[in-house]
């Protein structure tokens, strides 16, 4: 990109949330003084006695886990969200105090018996394992009549405010949309109504063309560092062919997946030499019993690392009440990305 | 409240960001084995001779900072906006990869020459100058035809990424209105054409007949807990007389900031024992050069801790991927505040 976009401040277009967000690349030599982090540690045990993800361990309510060996799913002990919940609305008047009651689901997905295992290290096989599970879970939560979306995510590692280190996901799936879906889902019907095609292939394109975000890809995934990304290694990870869910994935797609996901893990562990902390999940299409030929399923991964494995971007003052900032452009980011991925 | 809304999961609506925020509330049972935070501790000394915010020393661009009696502002030296910037725009296909160049001014507002002092711990005549301070930053960015939006702010600990335990904040003014105010002016416009009345005066009306929320007043001044607070300890500050900007406030509405700000900020340190983090911010109308009758001028708190001076709420996997989520009801997080404004 030309000199101005790598020095000037600038806005960037997030098609997806239909907002802008605020990029400050000379701001790089900007010296930092604040709180430093705990770098992560890899987990050094394959087996924790006191791990409730670890095979024939007891868990909070007094279940114990199985003798699992490949993926493991249960009800959350400490569900945000219940079914047993009698359907109520509230208005405390002038539509200002409104309240209603949400169903859910909320599931704990370990995604191996090992404790020491992330996806990043797990084999690309065992990785395909947890891409059947996440399928055969979007498709059990969203054919339930009271679900409309099916969020699959992880929170990896203590910064991001995990609380074990064991290999493993959630998935919550809920009466209502969420916010994020409910955004993207307009975005995406707005861009399809325009031009008959679904956003996120018009966007795959133009990014194959440019190459310059591309961060890894295989026959049937790319990962982009998006133009609009707002934590300093954000990715988004997108399908070549467009499909909407994981349903719609077919046996290479699903290889691929596992393979890219191992790829992009990996390579964040790079970056820094450290176990790279992150927020990651998939946004499919709402499983709302309508057709979705607009939508396009994605994965979104937000990483809090900025500098080194101490120094993360704090989301805080002008972000919370003005608009996401951020201090390296995307393009620095993907190209930090490229060469630790091609480094393996 | 109705016991349903103290027991059940349920959704509340944010007016002024028009979205929905999700209420676990029987979640606080669930026992916290993830990253403990560093307890804040008050700087020690009222004079730190490496600090670059204390009367007489250097900063980082070789600048002394003078001997100042009450309040000091100055340009940031690490500024995330800048005035000299070309106006251009990018758009790399499809209006998906849009840019355009950003002008603005960042400076830093300190709030007293003592190291040693927070808001909490300052005089309530000390806060009365940094009111005075901010309305007159207020009053002169927002009066430059290149700004439309005046953004003043406080990180305030390391937690919130504050990397100088000196009181001080922030102004950030920009060219364009940042996302949030943007969102909130929608809101208030389409609220105020429907009812020929601000959105915030209808609210506050109902919030001081239910009282259940108010945690500290004066007569000028109202902080509440409010319906939708997202953050465990969220408070909005709202003024009882229907105004837009800082510019509007009149003396005894000024003394009356000063003196709830005094108030809530003393009674967030007594919850935990401890220098309460968080980020605070005001949200006048835009300086856009338009009349604003459906705006009104607040403040909001967005303060990390959860349950304990080292036990925070992270916005993590299902809110970052889905919606905001809280453990506890704004109720019960007001009835714990009102307590200890109560206790002074
Ligand atoms: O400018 P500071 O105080 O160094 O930086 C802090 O506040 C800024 C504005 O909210 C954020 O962008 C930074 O991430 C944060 O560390
Ligand atoms: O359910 P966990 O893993 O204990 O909790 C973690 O993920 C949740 C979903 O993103 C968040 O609401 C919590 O704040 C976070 O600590």
């Amino acid at each position: 990109m030309e000199a101005l976009w790598v020095q000037a401040p600038h806005r960037r277009w997030n098609p997806l949330r239909r907002e802008w967000v605020l990029v400050s690349p000379h701001r790089t030599q900007r010296p930092w003084q604040g709180q430093m982090e705990t770098p992560a540690v890899p987990a050094p045990i394959t087996y924790d006695p006191t791990c409730y993800l670890c095979p024939g361990n007891m868990r909070a309510n007094g279940e114990r886990t199985p003798q699992y060996e490949s993926t493991y799913v249960f009800q959350n002990d400490f569900a945000a969200l219940k079914q047993d919940v009698p359907q109520a609305q509230l208005d405390l008047g002038y539509g200002l105090l409104r309240a209603e009651t949400e169903r859910g689901i909320c599931r704990v997905l370990c995604f191996d018996p090992r404790h020491d295992l992330t996806l990043a290290t797990m084999e690309v096989g065992k990785i395909r394992s947890v891409v059947d599970m996440w399928t055969s879970q979007a498709e059990e939560l969203g054919a339930r009549p009271e679900i409309q979306y099916v969020q699959i995510f992880e929170n990896r590692g203590a910064m991001m405010g995990a609380s074990n280190p064991h290999p493993h996901g959630q998935v919550w799936a809920t009466e209502h949309i969420p916010n994020e879906p409910l955004m993207e889902l307009a975005a995406q019907q707005e861009y399809y109504a325009k031009s008959q095609e679904p956003l996120l292939t018009a966007y795959l394109r133009t990014e194959l063309i440019e190459q310059e975000r591309v961060v890894a890809s295989n026959e049937t995934w790319v990962a982009v560092v998006p133009f609009w990304a707002v934590w300093p290694f954000e990715t988004l990870l997108l399908p070549r062919c467009p499909v909407s869910s994981f349903t719609g994935l077919n046996a290479e797609e699903r290889d691929g997946l596992a393979d890219i996901l191992h790829t992009l893990t990996a390579g964040y562990n790079r970056v820094f030499d450290t176990p790279f902390p992150y927020s990651m999940g998939f946004h499919p299409a709402p499983s709302d019993g309508q057709p979705h030929p607009e939508w396009t399923l994605h994965a979104h991964f937000y990483p809090p690392l900025l500098r080194s494995a101490t120094v993360r971007k704090f989301m805080v003052g002008f972000e919370l009440l003005g608009s996401p900032q951020r201090d390296i452009t995307p393009e620095s980011a993907a190209a930090t990305l490229r060469s630790v991925m091609q480094a393996e």
